[in-house]
């Protein structure tokens, strides 16, 4: 059971663990931070949280878990404002898009206590954000990637394992490298490229016109380039590197595409879409 | 009302036409033809079709109406074999996701009874693809573009515009050319960047664990590479100048987002991102 639970960035992400943990039975109180004052009022009125705390340094006393859900690029200052201020046996654990970041902003806030923050990232779409769109069931079948540190004890990592099972998730861990690279690929990689794409159009004069006949395939398509800007901009900086390499790597597929096409070479497009086609279905075959 | 419907193609896209215009009593006796005998088997098993003809050439004889529903590339020698067959006030519409290669290829195949045929494209969803997926309601609230011909009459245009209204669809009109410009950007652009994505990802060594951390963003993202391959190859080369177009501007996107990524440059991709995310979500909000 957590007595008192504090969520820093009571939005989607944030609300919808929040939500979770209450119907499960495993948490006393919910204490909300963040910028905006209407959110958190908002929050309050949803039976998100409990209460209201002014600053996330008075919010996290007396507090025996903090889950920190701001884009990534906030997270450096929340974890200085906050490290003062944590109680002995208090747990820190994050749900940050980027984990290296992550960790390297713990490491430097917290020092000595670093063992007391368990690195974390829910795998749960995020195209809606503000506390409206929190539901208790956000993370019922999803992943939850864990970055253990070599500071933490193995009962902390499991408290916050155990923490995200009754979310209803499922709990892998991995490294922060490892995770950075792969989400680099698999979830900041495409939603570059469908912002990049909705960009591209919606620059043209006749925009308007290109967006009144686009259909199904390109609402799917683009549906992540609805997400948030300012937590995809932190994302793309804090994981340059790998996503620099998947750019490229994207680009020069494109690029093999297009001399394909440019050439009328049939059987080599055919045998791309083929291989992306069976790959996509073998993943997924229903959705 | 349709006296003899002819479907070239019984797939997703003709068999969903069929169960429309059944549904909605506009057609008495439909004949379908086809590559796989099984397919055409299950058609009639499903209702789809009423009679299997042997050949397209065979189908058409008597036929008040001839929609061809094959990949556009197959079309040119459907064309050709139906030609010399078709009587005298039949009518004859497509369903290609490509317009100006159609419309060369029936320029060719019919000469003189230039006439009856009306190009048409209806704007559905196609990642599931056989008869099996077919179903009534595919169309119902979708788009229809029609692309008439100088060479059509008024009333031909009509008969084709009213077959798609009765299938729950809006209808609009443009050129050949205007299609082919905006559906490059908005529907073919889309796919070769779904199938480059997810090739890339399935071409590396440790494909599977990429996959397995894969969330919703990717699903959504990545639906469209589930697509047919040999229709899009098709779609890839018979748009080829107005699709290799657009893969210059998105690459030259992706190109510019790389190096403000590089630069570390924060307000420039916010403000990429800020754009993107507005007009996507300007566009539908709810979706």
């Amino acid at each position: 059971m957590i007595e008192r639970l504090v969520v820093v960035g009571v939005g989607l992400i944030g609300g919808s663990c929040a939500l979770a943990l209450r119907r499960a039975g495993q948490v006393r109180h919910i204490v909300g931070v963040g910028r905006s004052r209407d959110n958190l009022r908002e929050a309050v009125k949803l039976g998100v949280i409990d209460e209201i705390a002014d600053s996330a340094a008075a919010a996290v006393r007396g507090a025996d878990l903090v889950l920190l859900a701001v884009p990534v690029g906030a997270m450096p200052a929340v974890l200085r404002e906050i490290a003062p201020h944590l109680p002995k046996d208090c747990l820190v654990t994050d749900a940050g898009s980027t984990k290296q970041d992550v960790v390297a902003a713990a490491r430097a806030a917290l020092a000595g206590g670093l063992g007391r923050f368990v690195p974390g990232h829910p795998i749960a779409g995020a195209e809606n954000s503000g506390v409206a769109a929190a539901r208790a069931d956000l993370y019922q079948g999803r992943q939850v990637v864990l970055t253990p540190l070599a500071e933490n004890a193995p009962a902390a990592v499991e408290r916050i394992a155990a923490l995200w099972r009754a979310c209803g998730a499922e709990v892998a861990q991995m490294s922060a490298e490892a995770h950075d690279r792969i989400f680099a690929a698999v979830s900041h990689l495409p939603h570059l490229a469908a912002f990049a794409l909705v960009d591209d159009l919606a620059g043209r004069s006749e925009a308007d016109t290109y967006f009144r006949y686009a259909g199904s395939g390109f609402r799917d398509f683009t549906r992540i380039a609805g997400s948030h800007p300012e937590m995809w901009r932190d994302i793309a900086l804090a994981n340059r590197e790998a996503l620099l390499g998947e750019l490229d790597a994207y680009i020069a597929e494109l690029e093999q595409i297009r001399g394909l096409l440019a050439r009328g070479d049939a059987a080599g497009l055919e045998a791309i879409f083929q291989r992306a086609s069976r790959a996509r279905k073998d993943w997924n075959p229903n959705s």
